[in-house]
């Protein structure tokens, strides 16, 4: 797939275009706010909540959107990824929605969770040694045996999926000053940015990352993409280097990444349950801890945040409910 | 309080006006439906989500209608009740929203979530012997003691209360043909009967009970009121017995009351986990077993059903999330 410097940046009707196409098949997702919440925050926190998305996260959105686009394009066949999280399930039901397979490189050692999500959706799976080259030679012989590949961010179709909720957000939420997303490959971020901005004058797009994933925040201080960050961090779903079309896009189109400590993720993942009784992924939980950790830059800002997802393993949660 | 055969029953219009008097303190929780789910079950369902509900259980509408209306009528004062569960804190923050204080009769050996969420939100606790008598003689004292007392579901400004639930749902699904809810003290269902048999032609009203807390639906077959049946279910919400208003309510308005066992209880909360991501509680849970246990009732129909609460104990969740 090409995802070179050639790709134009998607617009916002590419975007309105991927919600009328995957419309029916996403979950419209509800918006909630918290008065104690907000009073401990001290701003008016809006969440945009896709962990309550079919699948439990926001991927589903652009996995749709990919898929809904090959059927447009008359390109059969089975449809194929590398994943270890949320994109491979979101394929795989994306793909049985059409009538297709999916078929899923998940390295060794995958989360049993998100082995059964995979399943449990129809993909099929093809275990890989846990390294970047296996998953990547994993996908490669089935992109040679005719699947087509389906990447996790780095593709306009899927940056456009992904938009969709933002413009779902906006049109509940008009006058938001602040929109924050946590940053992993790019692909919610970069969508979001693209709705956020051409829909709401003033708007300041906000990306957030792990202190132990934070290669988006140093790229963007030194303007050029930087893969060999030694990532460290409890946020699964963000351990993703930025994909190039989406660097692009956070370059032109986020006012900055933030970075969160994994203690503060956890604890932001027990204020939310207090406050909502909604379990997010530790991915999730850093836009959370970013209010938390910055409270001069939001006070008594309107700040809208998606909630990326809500797969979290029940047997290993990393915080004490009864805290 | 007066709860007698005097007292009047509650009309479509007490409800609305208890929605007016609590808008903007409680949530209008989200509607979701899922297609895979959908066909799983062999119908049409829609889960109103009060798990998502401030305090995590629909018990806030009611308590918070109560609270209102001592504001309206001059009643000033501490307000008090006994509680294991989710009444006291729902009490707990309708009061302080209000300026006032809570105090709740808990017994000995509540779950330690319960008795955080009443002190989260600002309740003061006084612990008592785990019996019915202790629990009544310790909110006797607080009464004595000046304490207006808010019972838990045999009141009309409760029943009003809990009814809101059921008028969100007429407004966003009209041509439901079917509406259940689970069945303890009978707040939520005598709120919804009297909602939906009013805003919706035709539509039939379900309770649902765990077998092992059965006695409304043999009080129904009896036709009185069954106050010694012997409870055992993991739904710790429905260990009531069903109030002496709630009871009239239910002859006159509800359909049926179908029970359901524990270990279907436990496999539809794992079910909604897996197609929701939402954790509910066993209480809740219990009507969405009622859908697999009964499956040639509800084949076809647009079931709406209230999901009750989502105050699950993390640490002791009674289903196998990897399974």
């Amino acid at each position: 797939m090409d995802t070179g410097a050639a790709v134009q940046i998607p617009t916002l009707e590419d975007i309105r275009d991927a919600q009328r196409r995957i419309a029916g098949a996403v979950r419209v997702t509800p918006v909630l706010t918290d008065p104690d919440f907000n009073r401990l925050l001290g701003c008016r926190l809006w969440l945009k909540c896709e962990n309550l998305q079919r699948t439990g996260a926001f991927k589903f959105r652009g996995a749709s959107n990919a898929v809904a686009r090959l059927q447009e394009n008359g390109i059969d066949g089975d449809v194929a990824t590398h994943s270890s999280g949320n994109h491979g399930a979101a394929l795989a039901l994306a793909a049985a929605s059409h009538g297709r397979r999916a078929r899923v490189v998940m390295p060794e050692g995958s989360s049993p969770a998100k082995v059964d999500a995979v399943r449990r959706y129809g993909g099929e799976i093809t275990f890989c040694q846990a390294t970047q080259a296996a998953r990547e030679s994993g996908l490669a012989e089935l992109v040679a045996a005719g699947c087509v590949p389906i990447p996790p961010y780095d593709h306009p179709d899927i940056i456009c999926g992904q938009g969709t909720a933002a413009l779902e957000f906006a049109s509940e939420h008009d006058d938001l000053d602040v929109i924050m997303v946590p940053v992993g490959g790019g692909g919610l971020v970069s969508g979001t940015a693209i709705a956020a901005k051409a829909l709401i004058d003033g708007i300041s797009v906000i990306g957030v990352e792990p202190e132990g994933a934070a290669e988006t925040a140093l790229s963007m201080q030194l303007g050029q993409r930087i893969t060999n960050f030694r990532v460290n961090t409890v946020a699964d779903g963000l351990r993703a280097v930025i994909g190039t079309l989406n660097f692009r896009i956070v370059m032109q189109s986020v006012d900055d990444v933030l970075t969160v400590s994994d203690s503060g993720i956890i604890a932001a993942m027990a204020l939310v349950w207090q406050h909502f009784r909604m379990l997010i992924e530790p991915s999730s939980a850093t836009v959370i801890a970013a209010l938390l950790s910055y409270p001069e830059r939001f006070a008594d800002l309107r700040v809208g945040v998606i909630v990326s997802g809500g797969n979290v393993d029940l047997e290993s949660l990393p915080f004490d409910s009864r805290e």
